[in-house]
């Protein structure tokens, strides 16, 4: 089942792309139905980064770091790595070296469900990553994984070509099919968040926005 | 036993709470005899910040955020909201709508035993938050839960108009009947640890200056 | 076992211990053959810090930081305190005050598989520290320790006198012994990767520059 | 705040106590409105007990099992001891010889937020403890602690002489004001569940039994 | 996305699905090239139960379990339930009236990445349950989920109608589709097995057995 | 810096073994002043075990297994594998068909800080194990470790040929060259508790026993 490298993988359009990075992952999250949340322990490196990219998917066995070498060279402008252990696992898969290998193809970040070190360098590279570890044990290069296969990373379930959006909140993934209607729904939903929030810091309560009160009556909730 | 709205809770005077927040946790947990600290897992969204006020509870179903929005409309200038969950969650609750609205009444910050979202947003608009975990995933407005009852909240016991202190080393609460007196205490301990450092400083040791050499050596504390 | 403070301890030269500070984690522990992390669970209070130091080690009871008063004497400048409890514990044993005064002697930082607090105060006095845990919670002084002894510290040995390396990535221990042949190792390490990196960036693959396509296909990696 | 020993506690009846015993954890817990648990990481020495005892609560310093024969003497036949260290600690406060003199009191067994020894014995003695490890760690007398205050145990709080219930499903505190109401409510919800029960067993779906459907439609759940 | 019931989902056939119970998880696990295997913190309630079955499957709202009575419809003889949360939790969804209810319907056990209750009963029935965690903490009936869509549960991906094999070993999820296949590979591995059993019984060692010790020595192992 | 099978390991003699067997971990760990034992995580996958052996030490890299056919050659009868891996990690490393040919050469049990599988054949042939996790995931034979070098496993550090204590309490690690002493000490410990036990059976009290009365009230434990 392993030791497969999926050449033709199709992406969703650098525009969609773009625009899923600037409406970050909890309005992305929200727009498809409050779905696509990697785990919570998936945490930046630095603050501050939010990006998006396609997932360049790499299956890997525990502390073997072989196939992000090949993966690199599937890389096209404007995807992003992603990577899954076939077991948990937190050894430094990842660090300057192959950031400065990816970087230079184009590779907008790395999102791996595992271990990274040299961090001090990837923050000064501004290559931003989302990791379960900070973590310099290396790793080694004897058995074979594979690159742009389904694969669940950190409790979702990725495929190749998905839009991974990721900044301070986490990571979210979306269905490459799906990208352009949840980039709508996620527009739409920051359009009428500004309304939102100009009325709550008027002062205006959320019970009243949102016509609350009725239905907490109806729940019986009760005021002492 | 849920489903209740407290309305009239008392606080402590403003001047008590604000030379809370000067002293910090760690003086303030000290001063108190060594009680009141929230689990060491809960964290600053941002470093720096260091507050104290006023603890509007709330006790809330997991996964649903309702009762945050009856709690706004009992915040007073100088609270700060603190959200126990009846079973383990680390959902996103809050984000930067329900910040701006709380801000807009006063409220200094957040305390909640599972996550929260927009931490960017949350960070630009110095919001400080300390929470289990962040993550992005949204709730529901299902379920009652109760505001303003007593809760425990990452191991301690906090009561209404409680004085919640946080800074970067963590979360201290102080019984509101007590905290005239922990001031007072927290601010002699204080003012005793200036000369401290300043004799630390120039080399003294605390062997010396504890006077611990003897007790050691009635311990039978072995040089070799 | 335990009551014993060893006061005589072998050092390794300062220009060594320098040099591997310069190094860093990740490049130190492969130079060695991939071994002396500590658990990834020990974590910087603050970005950017790198160091080494010549372990003065604390083996201390749970709650109770007794020791470190007594393993401050014992500092050498260019040492740093590394402490492991008996059994797990995150307590706060250490703050702004145990840190002035080792500082005083020259201390370099702290690693410690337990807790610290006031790191607001440590990181203004640039006092690194790389802990299990920030947790304001105090300690008593009851119970006899060691100073000076071999510890396993996050699931490292530590002799007295071995170089510590710490920076955002971890923190690594280096034998006393070993440390100026290590340090030379890492150089060499170093000095090859300026080359590799200029190559990758240039747009190089791993792939070629390593020549791993010949292996990859008789281990029978199929692109499709 | 510590170093006290409350002598004079009220006790709930034993029938009531015995009965709650009988109705067990899960049952309990819905009776007082799903409040009580202790955190499921609480979890029995061996399986099959169900118990249910007046508690003589414990705070101890981490480490220190001291306070524990201080208590031992509070012990009245029908009583549970329940311990809670005053910061996270997994050592073995608890072991046979212990056990043996509770034992010999009439203590029915142990709750303990932290770690207990001598499995083995304590299975074969049938001296039921649900704790939140098995570990071996001595432990000191050298810190005053309390026995009989008010305690959060695994996030729940305890006062001396509530009753504490525990089986295979954890461990539930009740009041010991509402132990006649809440059990008076355990034993009406059980016999409602034989009866439920009973039809279900017969191949009658909850979807009718409680007459699901029409809400589901409601809110629209689709069947495709 | 959510509120959904998918009616008419394929199973494997029956004999497939029992010699797959047979064969047990670690065969199973292998056979298919070493994958399927959920977390390894799904542990059993009970020892010793060996079962497969056609999956149901659940999403979950946290600390809701309404979706189990609607999937209970969904039973046929030799399913399985499977739950997933749409995010952590591990409240108690299930205890001994819908284990009832479901065996009536001929389902062999459920498997949960949350809570479970009542686990004296279940184990009485002998209703085999794996789950993340014992906890008796009750649920609402208040938010829709889905019935027989994709979810992934304990990391992994699980479709409706895959066959689940879970043993003391833990779960292992089987395609489908390839039950067949992954059948005969299994008792292909299991026939090669018995023959390896008996020589390593007699002695002869893996070394020369697997024929490992040239490649040992290629290698460059030292025996000193 | 791995690679390496040392041959010639000294052991301790049988009846000391034994010995130490016979008295326990609890035991054992207090009369060699409370060091030695492995992290609490480390549970028996059935109970009722009690055992002692030389460790053969294992140092293999995450996810691969092969030095343990290398181990297997070098056990003596009375012997005990030890595996600790480079970096954390819980596959499988370990089923029915080691432990067969490890039980033919005299091979008492397995302590791995990782994970087992086929736990109820290993069950049913009474190879006792104590491990980090019960988890089916293979491993693979492709990279060198060591066999009979210093380890820490579980945060203790073991040198080949000391004796590992292993019953339901966990792991004990005694030092060849203490054996004999520790197990001494281990049987006084022993014969005094057998004199205690039967005063606290009696309703002695500890207080009373032990005497702890006065120093008590020196402390101003204040009973209320």
């Amino acid at each position: 089942m392993s030791g497969i490298v999926v050449q033709d993988v199709e992406r969703a359009p650098m525009h969609v792309v773009d625009g899923l990075a600037a409406c970050g992952v909890a309005t992305v999250h929200e727009a498809q139905g409050r779905t696509g949340l990697l785990a919570s322990y998936m945490r930046p490196i630095y603050a501050g980064a939010r990006i998006a990219g396609s997932a360049v998917t790499i299956s890997a066995a525990p502390g073997d770091n072989w196939m992000i070498h090949v993966a690199i060279e599937q890389l096209q402008a404007g995807d992003l790595l992603l990577l899954a252990p076939t077991s948990p696992c937190e050894d430094g898969y990842f660090g300057d070296l192959l950031a400065t290998s990816a970087q230079a193809r184009g590779c907008r970040g790395l999102v791996i469900d595992a271990g990274v070190r040299d961090v001090r360098d990837l923050t000064e590279m501004q290559f931003p990553v989302w990791s379960k570890a900070v973590f310099a044990q290396g790793t080694v290069k004897n058995t074979l994984g594979s690159v742009n296969v389904p694969v669940v990373c950190a409790g979702a379930l990725v495929q190749p070509g998905d839009v991974i959006v990721a900044d301070d909140d986490g990571v979210c993934v979306v269905l490459r099919a799906d990208a352009e209607a949840v980039l709508e729904a996620a527009r739409a939903r920051e359009a009428n968040e500004g309304e939102k929030r100009a009325k709550l810091a008027s002062g205006i309560l959320g019970l009243d926005m949102y016509k609350m009160r009725e239905r907490l009556a109806a729940e019986r909730l009760k005021y002492v």
